[in-house]
């Protein structure tokens, strides 16, 4: 089996965006982008990257598998810290270059390794022109747990 | 004032990730994706990619401007729909190469362009290996317009 023919080719932009085959449109590296959100909460647990094959595995297997940019490698999200994302509902965006996961996360409930819960932990302060100045605040609320060495 | 003046340069991952300066990475192409949610239902209802200056300008007017890849050009989301994005918060990813916007949606209170309340408006059946036959399944119960010709 070649890997093209995991997917269907897209076709026209109308096709795309209004037609009901799965021909996701992978980027000049190969990669759409993956968001997560917790399906009890909604919230956006993380942000990443998928290549064919991660797509195709999280597909078949409802567990999320992603393409690591900085290792260059297929990423089974959680294989060492636990906290695997279980896949209870897929879906693709208008234009298929975007895949929406709502995922049950196990292990410590965190999906950043950074230990927070998610990995938008901190806000940006809005209404006035940013500068080299501008001072994020972390949300003190978020649930989190000790990274691990 | 030079483009380079508008954020924090990105130092160690330690820093980018643990500290509170606004330091974001913009890719290769000179973008960040941008995840944008409903505020009142915690609903993803768009993905798109920011530039420098489009970051900027959210930042400063609480609107969300993104960089359009296809037509090359800073665009305020909404500005011909009227479905413009209000920004109510806005978080940045613990790499910062990603941020998420919390809007509130004028107009129709729909983000898609095709007249869905978010662009995720199709699921992938799960639990077997994708092929080219693979049927995406719209959502029926997620609110739409009609789209503008």
């Amino acid at each position: 089996m070649t890997a093209a023919s995991l997917f269907a080719i897209p076709g026209s932009q109308d096709e795309v965006e209004t037609g009901t085959s799965l021909a996701p449109r992978f980027d000049a590296h190969g990669l759409i982008t993956a968001i997560a959100t917790d399906v009890a909460s909604g919230e956006v647990v993380m942000v990443a990257h998928m290549n064919e094959a991660a797509l195709a595995k999280t597909i078949a297997t409802r567990e999320a598998w992603f393409w690591s940019r900085s290792r260059k490698e297929l990423w089974r999200k959680g294989l060492t810290s636990g906290n695997t994302l279980e896949v209870v509902e897929l879906r693709v965006d208008c234009d298929q270059d975007a895949v929406l996961l709502k995922v049950r996360i196990a292990g410590d409930q965190v999906a950043c390794h950074q230990g927070y819960r998610s990995c938008f932990y901190r806000t940006v302060p809005l209404g006035a022109a940013p500068s080299a100045e501008t001072k994020l605040a972390f949300d003190d609320t978020m649930p989190r747990v000790v990274p691990k060495a």
